[in-house]
């Protein structure tokens, strides 16, 4: 079905903060010749800025409506989201949604739906809300050449981070004001525990480098271990502390992807990304390090990003996945080691064992830390995974075996060994 | 002619950096069915890193092949180059420059050219090569809710600056050194008079608000009157110097544009932006701030935009300048003020009576400088454009009249003659 010359008739699921923004400013752009014919909600009893007879709480109202060609999806609930980018695409709407839970927890489903129905589906505010991303990853970043992307990709987070580093706020207080301010999710668990980060670090991978992993199987975790003396420790080394979702392409052609905290310096893009903004730093062959920054969440910044996505739905664009398709499409891989700083209680926890090599350790009263190499699949085990350890990657974590300073030294573990048991 | 499923044919004009660049790329790019055909030289003396059978000095050759589909212009001649340009849209074959000069001076015959051959032109490339600039612009920015663009768009000029206040070059030593490091155009005038970088603010202007105006029209100047006690003032203000080209729509609808050099204080997006990087803020009242860094020149950072180009023309994509259409189109202002420093050999050459207001005056040995308000039309004569006397605006330069801090204060004027006079 081509949209070129026709009025967009739009049916929207969804009118909370971003819906309503969205109303709003497709009344301000006539140019688009796109409206909201019906807007399918939940609480019909909730008061509305918008005449009555726009809304229904009849999903088929919409979905069964012929005059309706565009579908856009911006609930909360990712389950029933996905029902309704199901039901869209099979009656061959073109779908734009928001949605990263959804979309990351049903990429292969939803990739087989696009292309059975050969119908576009535009998510382009799944990622960092108003930064454009999704589309300059599949268009103007071509996989053979694309060295690496990374990023502050969750506001919620970067803001409590924020809080706890520049105001000496702890993490409670930091969270409590960042939900004041309307900077988390309505479940804070998917943004505090890196939960929304790797959702969309799964959708980049899929543009970035063609590769579809569910989330939950991507190393990942949030800020919600950090404690005030690993604010302390970054601060004495003029680090800030950021949760990063990155992709690295190594020399073997696979793949490095996680999202972790890491310190950042002040050279480094991500250092003057503070509050609720995003950073994204793409790193290509051809158009060496790229930076982007803008406001990733919020109801303008998402509602833009939907706006281009209905301007895109005009021209008939849709993603052409074309990195799924390519001969030299990426995996995955664990084999690769990281620099990082884990902190504990005591020191006797401390898992000096798992390190290839260590490079500092700290213990005072307020508890202790290692800093040392890991080999990355040390991290697949849960042992860093609980409320009384913290991890943290140095900046320009990833190293590769080749790049090792040196191979595992025993005697270093010893003389480590030793120091703990005398301490 | 669609061009959705075809093999892309190539002809080529020029081989230099850029154009050997792109031929390199495209032979590691399969993915895109692109290659190219036969490469027009000027001189076929010289030695090339490509088969002989792939060159030819006759334009008419490659123009005239119904095979080719694709034009890609990457040569020096502005001149020649719109020649080529309209043969090959006479052709409607579709065509990827990156010539910023030849755009930005034949933008309204361009114009005029695509919509009468419905043939697709697009020029990524042309404004800060790799950042992807141009296409968002058109896509991700509604006329009605970007509030202003600005950055350094030329590499040459900020390594320059660079140089000159990071490690006290002067500016002949600096210019030296960018020209061996391959920094600065063919022609160096064209980058340090800050002709190039009005040539793609003039782009920008019809991709951001609609507006075609040649380059000439807007006020520009570039860094080639800076003197060494500009960067040490700066420096003492814990500034840096930064040439910006910018366009703010102000409250009345109508645009403010131009290119000046620039003091930017250590919380701007563009102080981090150092060396041959350039670097973008688009300010929208949707999306908030956004921000752009890359590299903007070099060959393969040009040739990755071209890339990103052809991989469009794919899927028949071709810039709509819908703002160009809309009611509201913009049009160029100069009535705002702008606050300004002004340094100049002698004190007694000062136009203090062009200023609204006067903050700070400084005289010693190396010269004198002014800082104060000014209206902007005060540009339009040439008192300020001649090798004694620099200008440089200060962070957030432009005031609209409402925001004035006070009327015109006659006595101070007087205050500040008096003071000349004892001097």
């Amino acid at each position: 079905m081509s949209l070129q010359k026709k009025q967009l008739n739009i049916g929207l699921f969804g009118f909370g903060v971003v819906g309503e923004g969205l109303y709003k400013v497709l009344q301000q752009t006539p140019s688009l010749q796109a409206s909201i014919k019906k807007v399918c909600i939940k609480h019909p009893e909730k008061k509305r800025n918008a005449p009555a007879d726009l809304f229904t709480t009849n999903a088929t109202e919409l979905l069964n409506d012929t005059s309706i060609n565009i579908i856009i999806e911006l609930i909360d609930d990712a389950d029933a989201a996905f029902i309704i980018a199901q039901r869209a695409l099979n009656s061959k709407k073109a779908l734009i949604s928001a949605s990263k839970k959804m979309i990351a927890n049903n990429l292969k489903e939803i990739l087989e739906l696009q292309a059975k129905n050969e119908t576009p589906f535009l998510y382009e505010a799944a990622c960092c809300a108003s930064i454009p991303l999704i589309r300059n990853l599949e268009e103007y970043y071509d996989n053979d050449l694309l060295q690496g992307v990374q990023g502050i990709v969750n506001g919620s987070t970067n803001y409590i981070l924020s809080r706890i580093t520049d105001n000496g706020l702890t993490f409670n207080d930091a969270l409590k004001l960042a939900q004041e301010k309307g900077f988390a999710e309505s479940n804070p668990k998917l943004d505090i525990e890196g939960i929304d980060a790797v959702n969309k670090l799964s959708i980049l991978l899929t543009h970035a480098y063609g590769i579809v992993c569910p989330p939950q199987n991507i190393v990942h975790t949030g800020i919600q271990n950090l404690k005030k003396a690993d604010a302390t420790f970054a601060n004495e080394k003029q680090y800030r502390i950021k949760l990063v979702a990155q992709a690295k392409k190594l020399c073997s052609g696979a793949i490095a992807a996680f999202v972790l905290p890491q310190f950042v310096d002040s050279q480094h893009n991500l250092y003057q990304i503070n509050d609720e903004y995003n950073g994204i730093i793409i790193e290509s062959g051809l158009a060496d390090k790229q930076f982007f920054s803008g406001k990733g969440a919020g109801s303008f910044p998402t509602a833009s990003a939907v706006l281009s996505d209905i301007s895109a739905l005009r021209y008939n664009y849709k993603y052409e996945y074309k990195k799924l398709n390519s001969p030299t499409d990426g995996h995955l891989t664990n084999d690769f080691y990281i620099r990082i700083y884990v902190s504990f209680n005591r020191l006797l926890q401390v898992p000096h064992h798992l390190f290839e090599q260590i490079d500092e350790w700290t213990s005072n009263k307020n508890g202790c830390s290692v800093s040392g190499i890991l080999h990355f699949s040390r991290l697949q085990d849960s042992w860093w995974q609980n409320e009384y350890t913290s991890l943290i990657l140095y900046p320009n974590a990833i190293i590769e075996k080749s790049e090792l300073p040196f191979t595992v030294k025993q005697e270093q573990v010893e003389i480590w060994t030793e120091a703990i048991s005398s301490n």
